[in-house]
């Protein structure tokens, strides 16, 4: 059994997404990011950086939303391509998430400077290719939070329908709920 | 043979030294940033979003620094463990690179809040573990490039053995002659 500690979070999200995707059972630990619990001592002890999500794995604490989803892939064979360019085109995409797409990279800075939607999607269904994967996950979560920085789809009609595409996911809709639960909880 | 797009940059002389750790060979074509010809057109065909490196690997061309060092990790099958707590240790090294490291997550500031070393040097030789692997590679670019932001490694006594260690690897010295060549060439 997974434990996960998280919140109603764009790093958050991007886990029990993962899990539910992977039909993988988890307890989910709320750490009410609103009320500074990722600062307590006790959560401190699990990850010193003081950020949410982590993952407990039996004597594996794991930080870092993008290297979760890639141990879970890993785990379970999937949604990851085993090798070649197209599990390289993963990685490129998680990295890319990780650094231009990420909050403290200017997120909406990001999106607001581009005229257009981000390149894979012209081209392919999901973001590295024609298959759902872990980077699909990685990116959903800030956008799925998108009013936060202030955006819209408006006109990116490929971006559009990626999202829509994604969100409508079965494993999608039951971790967003499970995350969402988190906030009325709290 | 790979080629490589690159400069003498914090991001580039990663994916030369994962080249050299690996023992492949590979041509360096340099992408003078200092003239803007990473939006040449020619450039902006292999990477849109106008950034070195690049790598060149067949059919297959590669962008994001960190999904070339796993891309090549892997490939060769190190340096990075197979699976398991090592592995993922890796990849959260590399994620916590990519969003906390990385200059725009703001790299200066970073390292200034911050009274310790990086955690996990306190107990183990490399960022990962005992073992040198690509997450230490994408550490070292920015901490080789140190003096861009400003930055010492004055009182970090953990921090000067790490980088001191990584600098001294044959690997790494070749690589590093490498990229600062096309500096002078530039």
């Amino acid at each position: 059994m997974f434990e996960l500690y998280a919140f109603a979070t764009p790093n958050s999200v991007k886990s029990p997404i993962a899990l539910e995707e992977m039909g993988l059972s988890y307890v989910l630990k709320p750490v009410n990011i609103r009320q500074g619990e990722q600062k307590a001592p006790d959560f401190l002890a699990l990850n010193p950086n003081a950020k949410v999500p982590v993952l407990v794995d039996g004597a594996l604490v794991l930080t870092e939303s993008a290297a979760i989803l890639v141990h879970l892939a890993e785990k379970t064979g999937r949604p990851l391509p085993r090798d070649g360019a197209d599990r390289a085109r993963v990685f490129e995409q998680l990295f890319f998430h990780a650094s231009a797409l990420s909050p403290a990279f200017g997120n909406a800075g990001f999106f607001k400077r581009r005229a257009t939607d981000p390149q894979p999607l012209a081209q392919a269904r999901f973001v590295a290719g024609d298959d759902f994967t872990i980077a699909d996950i990685a990116h959903f979560g800030w956008l799925w939070r998108r009013e936060f920085p202030g955006l819209t789809l408006d006109g990116r009609s490929n971006l559009v329908r990626w999202f829509d595409a994604v969100a409508a996911r079965p494993a999608v809709r039951r971790a967003i709920a499970r995350v969402e639960a988190l906030l009325q909880a709290a």
